[in-house]
This record gives C-alpha cells, sequence and structure tokens, in this order.
C-alpha cells in the first residue's frame, strides 16, 4: 500500500532521513537534476541521471543503470527515490522491481502528470521499438510525495499532460467532476492535485494487478496511445483525444449527448486546448491497437466505455469492430 | 501456487493442449530444440531458441526475444512453456515475469537440476556483467512437469550438478536423507525426484519472496556462488563446497563431526565427486561475497548454517567476520 504524502520541500527532507536504509539511490533526469539537485543530494549514496524523457526507458538505459548500481555496490535493503515525472518513475519503479529481485522504492513526481497519474500505482515500465511500456512489472512504491513546489518550474505543455489524465478523472469520479465544473474559477491547486493522487491509489490499492476496478483507469488510452504513436503528440492530449473518440463512435442516444455535453464542460473548465492537426489514418491506428496491452486473445480487446459521467464500464470487443 | 506434475511425454502433450490460451510461445535453447522440437513444434504459435547455457541469460538476448515476441504479435493471454535447464527456465520466467507486464507461465524441465531447482519456486532472472541472477523477479510458473525421459540424453556433469542441490536437500531435510543413506543402492529415480521437487515447492509456495523459510534453501550457495565465479566451476560441485566451507568453518563441537559424517555419507549414497582444483583465494572469494544477492546492509549477509541434518537456521554475520 502508498503513502500518498502532501508535502513541502522540508517535509520531503526529514521523510527522507527516516527511510529504513543506509542506502539510498535517487534515479533522476538530466534536467530534473540540474533544476533540483542541491535539495537533495546530501541524501544520497548513489545517483543515477538519465537522459530526459523517453530516451531514459530504453533497453540500453536500463542495462547501463543497473550495471552501474551493481558495480558500485548494492543490497536487498537500499530503498530507490525516484525524482522526476512520469518517464523517471516509470524506470526508476522498473530498476526497483527488478534488480537484486526486487528492492523498495519511492517517489517524488515533479510534474502534474506524474502527481495525479504516473508515479501512482505501482505500474512501472520500459519502452520497446514496438511500444511504449510493452516491458513492466507492477510494483508499489512505499511513499509518493506530493508537492507543489516543483510545478513551478513546469512547462505549459506538462500542464496540458497532466490535465488530460484530470479530465479523465472527471468522467470516472463524480466529485472529482464537480470540483471542475461547478466553480467559475477552478484552480488546480495542491488540495485538488493531492485528491486525484488519493483517487487513483484508492483504486489501485485495492485492484493492483488489473483484474478488475482498476481497468476502469484506462478509459481513452487504447485509442489514445494509439493516436499519441501514430500523431507524435502529448500523452495528455492524445488521453483527450482518446475519450472524445470512444464517446463519438462507441456511445449512442442521450448517453452520447451528455456526454460530449461534459466533454465540453470539463474542457472550459481545465482550460485545455485540444489541437486539431491530428490524423486518423485507420490503418496506422488499427496496426497500434493490435498491439495494444489490454488485447486479450489474437481476435479481441477490452475497452472502457462510459454510461454517463461517474459510471464507466469495461466491453470486449472484437478488433474487426475495433477497425 | 505451482502444480508440479509427474509425467511422461505424451501426458505433457495432452496438458498443452489443454492450457487456456490461443497462442503457446515455446522458449528453449538451441541443443535442447535439436533434441526435442520433434516432440514440441506443433504446439507453439511463437518459438524463441536462446543461445546454449549461460549466454541465453543475457540483457542481449531477453531484447532481442521481448523484441521478437512484440512484433510478432502477442496479448496478455498468451502462455510461455520453458523447455530445458535452469538456464532456460529462469529467462523463460523472466520474460514472462515482465512482458505486457506479466504473462502466465509453465516449465518444462530438461535437466536434472532444473527437476530438482530451479525450475521450482519463480525464482527467474537475468545476469549481469557484475554477477549471476542479479536481475530477476519471483514469478511462479503455473505447472512444471518432471518426465525422466529428458535425463536419458543428460551428460553426467549435468548429473553432478543435479546432485549437489539434492545433496543440500539431504542436510535440509531427514526424509531426504534417510532416503540418501539408509539404501546400500541408492538410485535417483524419478519418484525420488518428484519428492525433492515437491519438498521445494512446499517450502516455496509459503513464502514467495523468501522473507522467512524459504532462505534455508541458500544453505552452501553464498560461498559456493563466489567459488563458482572465482574457478568457473560447475554449479553443482561449488554448492557442495559452499556446504562443506560452511561446515567446516562455522560449526563446531559435535554438531561439527556430526555434520562432517553427513557429508561423507551424503557423498557416498549421491556417488558425488569433488574435485581437489579448487583456489579459495580470500581477497577474490570476498570480492564475490560483498556482491551476494543476500547481503542485507553494506556490512551484514544473513548465511544459512547447520544445528544438525534437518535443522538449518539463519544468522546474520558481519563482513568483518566473513572476511
Amino acid at each position: 500500500m502508498t503513502k500518498i504524502i502532501s508535502s513541502d520541500i522540508d517535509q520531503i527532507k526529514r521523510d527522507l532521513l527516516n527511510l529504513e536504509t543506509d542506502t539510498i539511490v535517487i534515479i533522476t533526469e538530466q534536467n530534473v537534476w540540474s533544476l533540483y539537485k542541491s535539495y537533495f543530494e546530501d541524501f544520497a549514496r548513489i545517483v543515477w541521471v538519465s537522459p530526459d524523457g523517453e530516451a531514459g526507458k530504453t533497453f540500453d538505459n536500463y542495462k547501463l543503470c543497473v550495471d552501474h548500481l551493481l558495480e558500485t555496490g548494492i543490497h536487498r535493503n537500499i530503498h530507490i527515490v525516484s525524482l522526476g515525472g512520469g518517464t523517471v518513475s516509470d524506470f526508476a519503479g522498473f530498476v526497483a522491481s527488478t534488480i537484486l529481485r526486487g528492492v523498495t522504492w519511492s517517489s517524488i513526481p515533479t510534474t502534474l502528470l506524474a502527481m495525479v497519474d504516473a508515479a501512482i500505482g505501482g505500474k512501472v515500465a520500459l519502452n520497446s521499438s514496438w511500444g511504449k511500456n510493452q516491458i513492466g512489472q507492477f510494483h508499489l512504491p512505499n511513499n509518493v510525495w506530493i508537492c507543489d513546489t516543483f510545478l513551478k518550474t513546469l512547462p505549459d505543455n506538462e500542464w496540458m499532460n497532466g490535465k488530460g489524465e484530470i479530465l479523465k478523472y472527471g468522467f470516472l469520479s463524480e466529485k472529482i467532476f464537480s470540483k471542475i465544473v461547478e466553480n467559475n474559477h477552478f484552480v488546480c491547486d495542491s488540495e485538488f492535485i493531492f485528491q486525484c493522487a488519493q483517487y487513483k491509489n484508492d483504486i489501485t490499492s485495492s485492484d493492483l494487478k488489473e483484474s478488475g476496478r482498476r481497468k476502469i483507469l484506462n478509459l481513452g488510452h487504447t485509442f489514445g496511445h494509439a493516436f499519441e504513436k501514430a500523431n507524435a503528440i502529448p500523452h495528455g492530449i492524445a488521453v483527450v483525444l482518446g475519450i472524445k473518440y470512444i464517446i463519438d463512435n462507441f456511445v449512442e442516444g442521450k448517453a452520447k449527448s451528455n456526454l460530449q455535453s461534459a466533454f465540453n464542460k470539463l474542457i472550459d473548465g481545465l482550460q485545455v486546448e485540444v489541437g486539431t492537426e491530428v490524423s486518423y489514418d485507420r490503418s496506422v491506428i488499427a496496426s497500434y491497437v493490435q498491439r495494444d496491452k489490454k488485447k486479450i486473445s489474437q481476435d479481441e480487446i477490452e475497452l472502457v466505455l462510459l454510461h454517463d459521467v461517474g459510471a464507466p464500464y469495461i466491453k470486449k470487443i472484437s478488433m474487426d469492430e475495433v477497425l
């Protein structure tokens, strides 16, 4: 079970001092480390700085990192601390899950997307040349510290990435929907971010390996991942488009118009801007959906659909129907 | 929980047909596949043939295998079947544990060592340049088929590897000790092999992640692994020497002479030949023990010691004491 901690930098430092280990290994990336090295370097016996972004989630970086840790000398009671966005926590968590057959880890997410989504729930992964996150594990972090100090340096496109997942939560949870749309001046403050993180943590704690309820968190992701890959667009935009695609193509009647209206309200509340320069080339999209991790057999995928806001459900759909 | 099945080739074929999947992926190695391809090729949609031996447990082979599976097209309900010795099941199990965040798998061990030890208990791994099995996971196979047909083609040194682990069981279990020493003509037949496999399965089922009782299975392995690496000797011999080293150096008084006598009886019963051309160079051995996965902090390891046959215990020992 992961502990989500709403905290400032000083609180994080105190908590790091209290971790039960003689060896903290910080795994981070170049950009983040250049900004926050001075805060944390004294706490780590070993630091691994990955290349920025998805380049940090390759087999090559994994091999280099693992060799470095083993060469430096580690043991089973080290504690890995991820410092960075979702690519860093995916990578650090995968290292933690596999080195010496698994060590403990915690996460200090530095992006909105990582705070509300990527750092929560223990999905850890590497990319392969055939798709994102095709190699991975479920390995829960012990602690996730939510600290909005990091958001002061967050670029605009990274805000958008986080908002894409928050829009998803708006469709899954009536409470989060209300928070966003029933306020004339919605602000994505640390209290709201903590609420989103806690929402995800509740779901993933009760269904770590995604055999049931956790599946609803894939809303918008089957087509979203395909759009993301086909168009090289940011994850947040891709998820928003993936949800829109589901509503427009797999929902009918009154539910459809209700959900389209909810979509517009969420877009307004979150101030999300969706570009229109996206290709929906059928054969390209189909080839990516074919490789989706959620495929359950040669012929079927499980798609997350919506009856209404707060009422998601799973439907098995044949690849023929998808195409 | 793994099901251990005492079976012949026809039984294995029937069980493969009944696996609940539309995609069996066989992972094997060149030598084994050349011997048994004709038995099993019709059951697999995908076959991955690794280089023989430890060369199959590298990062490079892992990356190639995973890319091949993803390129061919797989889904979450594939079932991986390992066909080979311990290096193959370690590798196949690690692929199963990490591809698409984990798929099911089963094992057809073809060596004595794999039947009594390596294929049982879900320890799966890759090697790094810094040591064997430094990268890994715990991922139980659904089925392990014990079939002595494969032993007809087993080379002599492979028999020795299996007997090393069986000697270890002789020290851990009074029942197994009796079976070996209280019989003038001990035969390592399929019934005895099944008993050893079941003994390990009972222990690992109740303590998958080695937080308690499972640790006793490391008897002889802390120094054994170091001897193996330092002298490039077979694993079985290394374990036998590792157990002897423990008895000679960490046990005192009457217990020591009792255990030395038990050691000689087991060596006789199992017809184990231990070579003497082994270097115990202190600094070399120490450097390998330093990197042992069982290290629990910078300064300590957990060592499995013996009060008597059937009475193992764990002791935390400082690295100073080891050296």
